[in-house]
C-alpha cells in the first residue's frame, strides 16, 4: 500500500503511520475520528482518465488505487456498487428540478450504500489475517459486513439494540451471523462491540471508529462523477446519521480534486431526520453537539450521538453546504413521490436526501436550475411497515366482474 | 420489428401475424399460449460476437436484436438485469459440485427476475400507444410491471388475490399503481384482470397470456451465457411455477443455437415446490395436468394451475431434462445455505431452484462433476418471515461486558 501514508486525527491533527490496531486517535479517544492519506502523485501513477475508459471492472473495486487496500486478492465475492445513476424525467417535472440525478444504492448486494463501507472493512480483514469481524449497528452496517463476509468465509459477530428491524435482523441471521441482541440502546451496542473486539482481538467494522471504511463509501461519490462524465453538480443530497457517507463524499470529492479531475467541489447538503438531528442543532447554533434521544421513523440515521460529526461538520463547512432536518412526514412523502415517479423504492433513510430536496424546492431555498445529485442509499424493501404507512391501503372487491367495473369506471 | 415473424400457438402449432390485440389462439383459448417467431437471419446480420464484445449497454435490452420491440427509445428508464453470476468457492465445497454458479436475479430494480418479462411489456405498450397496462399477479410480476411502468409514467391497475405478500404489496403502493384486493383466488383475480383488460381497452401483462413477456425473461440465460464465454453448462436448475421462466430459459437457448453462438443444449431442471407440484405430477404419469389446490410458503410459485404448462414441459421434455419437487423444509434449507456460504439472500421460491440442486447431489442424480447453473429468481426482503422461520433467533444479552464475554466464550 504504497499509496496510503498515514492517519490524521480529525479533531487534533496529529498524523500517525499505518499500525494493524490503529482505530483512533489515542489522545482524543472516540472522537479523534482518523482520516486515511494518500500520496496522490502515486495515485496518480494509476488513476487516469485513460484508465477509467478502459478499466472493465464495474464495480467499487474499480477505484482500487484511491482505495487502503493492497490488491482485489481478496475482495469480497459479491458485486458491489457501479449502482445506476437516474436522470427522472418526471420527477425533474414534478419538482421543478431540471437536472436532477438519483443514484440508487439499494441497488447494492445487501440493498445499502454501506456495502460500500464493508467492502473495504472486509477486506482489510483478510489482508491482517483476522477470522472474525465484529460491529454494533442499527442495520445495515450490519447486514453489509454479514452478508459480504458471508461471501468469503469470515464470521461475523453482531451487535444491535433491541429495536434493531426486523428485515435487516432477517438478513444478519441468514447470513450466518452470531448475532447478539443487547437488551439496551444502540450506544450500549456500539461500546460492547469494541469491548469484545478487543477481548477475542476480532476485527473491528464500526464506521464511526474504523477509518478504513469511509474510503469505502466514498467510491459512491466517485461514480456518479464518473456517471456524469466528471461535470460537476452544484449540489449534493445526502441523509445525515453518524456522519459517515457525509464524510466519505466529501473525501471522494477531495480525492477527484487533487487528481485533477474535477475543478471544484459541489455544495453537500446533508439532511437529518427531524426526531434526531443533533448536528443540525449544532450547525445552526456553532455550538459542540449534544446528543439527543433519537425518535424518527428513519432508523438507519435514528442517531442520537453520531460518531463521525466533526468529519461530517468539515465536510458540509468546507463545502459551503448545508444541514437541513426533514420531519417523518415529509419522509413518507418523498417516499411516495420517488416511488411513483422513478420507480426507485426506498426505505425512510434511504429517501430523506430525497426529502430535502423537496423541502429545499419548495421553501425556495432552491431554484431548480441547479446541477442535484440525490443519494438514495437503501432499499425500501427493508422497512415495509414504513412503506404501508406511507402509501395507504389497496381498493378490496370481491370476485365479481361488474363490481370490479364499477369500483375502476370512477378512476379511468 | 422486420426480425419478428409470427407467432405460433405452441397447442396446435398455428401461426399467426403479429397484431397488437392478439394474445392467445383463438381455437386453443387459454391453453394456446404463442410462441414469438423471429427470423434468425435478420437476427444474425447484427447481435454476432463482436456486437456482444464491443457493446457497451449492461442491461437486458443489450439483446435488443432478439427481443419484440422496436427500438430503445421507448424501454424502461431503470436498470434492468445484467445481474452477477456467481463461482461461490465455499458452496462449492460444502455441496461438492466443482462447477456451480448461482444467477442472482434478486439485484434486479424490484428485486426480481420478473422485471425482464416487465421490461419488455411496459415497451411494448408503449410502443403500441397504451396508456395503462394490467395484470394479475401473486407478487413479483405486478411489483416489476408497477415499478417499471412508473419510471415512464405509464399507468397501472394490478389485481391481487388477499393473501398477496405484504413486502409485495408495499412496492405496487409505493410505485402508485391502483391495488385491487379480490377477495377470492389467485385464478379469479387472473380471470378479472382480463376481463379488465377487454372492458377498458388496457395492455395486458400476464405472462401464461401474453406471449412477449418470456423473450424478454430469456435475457437472463442469455446473460448467463455470455458470462461464460458462451461455455454450454450440463444443468440449469430453475424454480418452476407458472412455467414462464422455465419456458424462457430453453427459448434464450434456443435463440443462442439458433444463431450458432452455443452448439447444444443444458438439460433444464425445473423445481416445483412439492406442496404446488401439478407439473411433476403430469410429468411423472405422462396424465394431462390436474390443476390441485397450492399449499407452499415459496409464494412465487404456489400456483395449482399453471398457465404456460405446454410450454414449460416442451422445453423440459426438448433438452432431455427433469421436474423435480423439494418441500418447504428443503427450500428454507437451501435459504439458509445460501446466505450462510454466498451472502445471496434469496426469498423462498428464490431459492426453490438451489433446494433442487441440494436435493439432486444428496441422493446422487447428480455427481457433482456437472457445469451447473443455479436460477435465483427473488430477493430475500421480499419475505421476510420465511427468512425468521429459516434463520432462528438471535443470542440475548444484557448490556454487560461480562455477560457478553461469558456469552460468547462458549462460541468463539
Amino acid at each position: 500500500m504504497e499509496h496510503v501514508i498515514g492517519l490524521e486525527c480529525v479533531k487534533c491533527g496529529r498524523q500517525f503511520d499505518v499500525a494493524p490496531s490503529l482505530y483512533i486517535c489515542d489522545q482524543c479517544g472516540l472522537e479523534g475520528i482518523l482520516d486515511v492519506l494518500y500520496d496522490y502523485d502515486v495515485v496518480r501513477r494509476t488513476l487516469t482518465g485513460d484508465y477509467l475508459a478502459t478499466n472493465k471492472r464495474f464495480d467499487m473495486f474499480r477505484y482500487l488505487p484511491v482505495l487502503p487496500i493492497s490488491s482485489l486478492e481478496l475482495v469480497p465475492q459479491l458485486q458491489i456498487g457501479w449502482t445506476p445513476l437516474y436522470a427522472p424525467q418526471a420527477l425533474r417535472k414534478e419538482l421543478g428540478c431540471r437536472d436532477l440525478y438519483v443514484k440508487d444504492d439499494g441497488r447494492n448486494p445487501t440493498a445499502s450504500l454501506k456495502d460500500r463501507a464493508s467492502g473495504v472493512g472486509v477486506t482489510r480483514a483478510r489482508e491482517l489475517g483476522y477470522e472474525v469481524i465484529c460491529a454494533a449497528s442499527t442495520g445495515n452496517a450490519a447486514t453489509s459486513l454479514s452478508g459480504l463476509a458471508a461471501s468469503v468465509g469470515i464470521q461475523t459477530v453482531i451487535f444491535v439494540p433491541e429495536r434493531a428491524p426486523k428485515a435487516k435482523l432477517a438478513q444478519l441471521l441468514i447470513f450466518g451471523s452470531t448475532v447478539v441482541m443487547v437488551k439496551g440502546s444502540y450506544d450500549e451496542a456500539f461500546e460492547l462491540s469494541i469491548g469484545a473486539s478487543e477481548h477475542f482481538n476480532w476485527y473491528n467494522r464500526n464506521c464511526g471508529y474504523n477509518p478504513y471504511l469511509v474510503e469505502g463509501k466514498k467510491t459512491g461519490i466517485w461514480e456518479v462523477l464518473e456517471q456524469l462524465d466528471f461535470e460537476v453538480p452544484d449540489l449534493v443530497f445526502t441523509p445525515l446519521g453518524d456522519g459517515c457517507i457525509t464524510s466519505s463524499i466529501h473525501k471522494g470529492l477531495k480525492d477527484m480534486h487533487a487528481l485533477g479531475l474535477i475543478n471544484r467541489m459541489p455544495r453537500i447538503i446533508a439532511v437529518q431526520a427531524a426526531g434526531a438531528c443533533p448536528l443540525k442543532t449544532a450547525w445552526e447554533t456553532g455550538r459542540p453537539l449534544e446528543p439527543v434521544v433519537a425518535d424518527t421513523l428513519a432508523d438507519s440515521i435514528a442517531v442520537g450521538h453520531p460518531r463521525n460529526a466533526l468529519k461530517a461538520l468539515k465536510a458540509i463547512r468546507q463545502t459551503d453546504g448545508e444541514v437541513m432536518a426533514v420531519s417523518d412526514d415529509e419522509i413518507l412523502e418523498a417516499m411516495r413521490v420517488l416511488g411513483r415517479l422513478t420507480g426507485v423504492f426506498g426505505e425512510p433513510a434511504g429517501v430523506t436526501a430525497m426529502a430535502g430536496v423537496m423541502q429545499a424546492r419548495s421553501s425556495g431555498r432552491i431554484t431548480g436550475q441547479e446541477k442535484i445529485v440525490v443519494m438514495i442509499t437503501g432499499n425500501g424493501l427493508k422497512d415495509v411497515d414504513s412503506a404501508i404507512k406511507a402509501s395507504g391501503e389497496p381498493l378490496k372487491v370481491a370476485p365479481d366482474m361488474d363490481e370490479v367495473v364499477a369500483t375502476l369506471s370512477e378512476k379511468f
